[in-house]
């Protein structure tokens, strides 16, 4: 997944990353970075927050980079101050952000275009960009190198994809909408926010359609990804590694933090938000204006700020409503 | 209003809709798609929520797909298994979606520029698209097909005009602003949100003023209209058929969804949302942050999530801050 | 800060604002507009609210605009009749608006271009504009007149910068955010929303970082202005005026209203609404989708609508989750 095609020694890393190794041979050789759970033999790993312990002791990860407080028993570590700034900076090694490709050319030699697509004026593609057969680009669309577009998409101006953007069959993306922006990475070193690398990127599945000024995160390592028939509103934010699944409604304004997981024929109506790191089964429907503060389970229906079962709410809504009428009346006699 | 100029025999929609004709002759023309209360002798309109069923036994349309537990005596009536689902179709029908005209060249040879209009490099401009005089159009604006642009209009870099937007006089358009995407309209048929096609357009009236990253949707049938005087600040979402009064007020990052109706010089404060289908009378004002739930009457002054009189908000605020405390001695006093 | 120019003789302001003028010799020389607080002895303020006479009786400046209703004194003033209206238009005739410089070439002739500076297809760049050294302007970024851009900046595709805006070293900025487009600044008169002229610019320190879809209003007078380190998510709004300081974190869909402060180190979590002319004190932490509806002292830690601090906040949750129980129990006891 998060794979490159670099490759350091155990004892590079320690150099480039300042610290030290411990039960790891110094001439192994790390390929990429991984989280604890999907880590490979050649993957560098982190853990950065001690309630993760348990998953760093069960990793298979090559290399684990943790504070010196940690006590990881066997497993290989590089021990550092900060493991999520080490974290950040592996990223970086491991995935140097290319040079745009792009020349004179408004359509980079190396594009591939499939039969029937028609760009319209001010359109640029980048480098090695393959694009499907019957796809439109209305005038001004910008679609960055290495891209995926299936058959028939249809962009309208304005929208852009950056690198490694992936659509699939019958995507149409209406005007000024962005995918593949970095994700909101940050990590506060010696009072700056040194910014963590973001090496993923988009994915959507075919027949999804996606409405003006939308803007959907690159993952950090992988994708952020919104399944196939899954329908989004003008103005809605999708954060990075974000995984949306099929056929999803996400009314307009909605905002969706980092690293969230809705299952299919989810509902977020308008102006929804979601913290980190959530979970929200299927079928699930969010009222309006609601904020989604703990996960859901599988056909919740909740509403409020932080959302609860909509009975609960309403129940909570109308008492807040009686609220001052009852408060004059105990006060009356004599109770506050 | 939404008239196309194709027309279909009765029996040709029954064939293709796949339904059934009650009291209606095969042979009737039909010639659009047309709101119950809107619709002519020729109009195709529809009974999906059984609460309009009166409207449908009053209404003029030339044919009314309902479906089969529907009673609409002698109206004709093509019974369909999914009227909603019909009717999208339907529009489908009478409003292909047309091929966007663009060739080579940035400005289509078909569009007429008035006196003294001035076109930034990269600005390109569809077919048959008229601006008058006097305006100036940033680099980077992209106006489509049938567009009608009045006297001294100002688009900023990167504005999108979708095909049959209409400006009046000296309209003024901030950057990355979008009006005539596609509205928000899915029908769910087996398991997938199907399109209800955007038919429609976008109208603003003279001297409206829009901020950056705004997004206005088209109509399905018919326009979005934002009236004379209107001002917009950056960020606002008006979605498919919302009718915004003259002179009116709508701060950043304000909400509204599908056929919202608003009186003349209403005020929506930053971050206001407002459900579909609601009317705002003439002169409110609603204060930063409300969802506005219910229709308002005019003269209104609400607050709140869901809004309500700013009295009332004002007094359950003051109950809500007291109530820890008051719980507090309540306990104390063996009560709870 | 915000000199044009421009000069005028006290008289020619009464003739063509329509006043009269008290203690100001006819022939005195204006050369701008300013705050009470900041005017020079050639300087046009204004007081429109009555609460701010003491800073009008104060001020230094040359002429201060009043309705006739003010004392303000011995203080050089020019008698109006809406003095808010009378000062948006005297910024107008010190900050006429310029015709943009845009011929032909997607670059200015005049536009200085830095070592190793790149432009992608579609780029368009304004007279006298000035880029650092190995900058990247990705396809379709459009930079206006009297721009400056410090070294090493990258602009995605789609940004749009208005002229005179002054970016740091190293600032990136994702793709169609826009930098510069007018703040929401209106006067109503004769039941018509009269623009105030926005004279100012955007200012971004070092190293910032803008997501995607970001929009920030140039100043009414002098800039809006985001302090060095600071890192901005998608779809923020910033108003005209507002001055953010340094490493603050401005997570997706936060809202900041005009004239408002924020110290250093201060993290505004998503969809959070700021309203106008307040301050936040340094190293404040707003929760997500709170309210700030009063300024907030250094170290805050605040969450609700209105935001309040954040023990407070949970308790008045706790408070309300348990109402209706509790309502319920005393309904039972026969209080209610």
């Amino acid at each position: 997944m998060a794979e490159s095609r670099i490759e350091f020694r155990a004892e590079e890393l320690a150099e480039r990353l300042g610290g030290e190794l411990r039960n790891c041979d110094p001439g192994k050789l790390l390929r990429g970075v991984r989280p604890l759970e999907e880590a490979l033999a050649d993957s560098v790993s982190f853990l950065a927050n001690p309630k993760y312990g348990a998953k760093a002791l069960a990793s298979g990860a090559g290399l684990i980079l943790a504070d010196p407080r940690s006590d990881l028993g066997g497993q290989p570590v590089l021990v550092v101050a900060n493991p999520y700034w080490a974290f950040a900076r592996a990223v970086g090694l491991f995935h140097p952000e290319p040079e745009p490709a792009w020349g004179e050319a408004p359509v980079h030699p190396s594009a591939r275009l499939g039969e029937g697509t028609r760009l319209g004026p001010g359109v640029t593609i980048g480098a090695r960009t393959v694009l499907g057969a019957r796809c439109v680009l209305h005038p001004g669309v910008h679609v960055g190198d290495d891209c995926v577009l299936g058959d028939g998409c249809e962009l309208f101006s304005g929208v852009v994809l950056y690198r490694r953007t992936r659509l699939g069959r019958g995507v149409r993306i209406h005007a000024n909408s962005v995918l593949g922006s970095d994700g909101y990475g940050y990590v506060l070193v010696d009072g700056r926010h040194e910014k963590v690398p973001q090496a993923g990127w988009v994915e959507l599945g075919d027949d999804v359609e996606l409405g003006a000024c939308v803007t959907v995160d690159r993952g950090v390592l992988g994708p952020t990804r919104i399944g196939a028939g899954t329908k989004v509103d003008n103005q809605v934010q999708v954060a990075h590694n974000v995984q949306v699944g099929e056929h999803c409604l996400l009314v307009s304004q909605v905002g969706i933090s980092g690293s969230v997981k809705i299952g299919d024929y989810v509902t977020l109506a308008g102006k929804v938000g979601v913290a980190g790191h959530l979970e929200i089964g299927a079928r699930s429907i969010v009222s309006g204006n609601s904020v989604v503060a703990k996960s859901l389970p599988e056909g919740s229906f909740v509403a409020g700020i932080p959302a609860r079962p909509h009975r609960e709410w309403a129940e909570a809504q109308a008492a807040l409503n009686r609220l001052p009428r009852w408060i004059r009346a105990q006060r009356k006699s004599g109770k506050d």
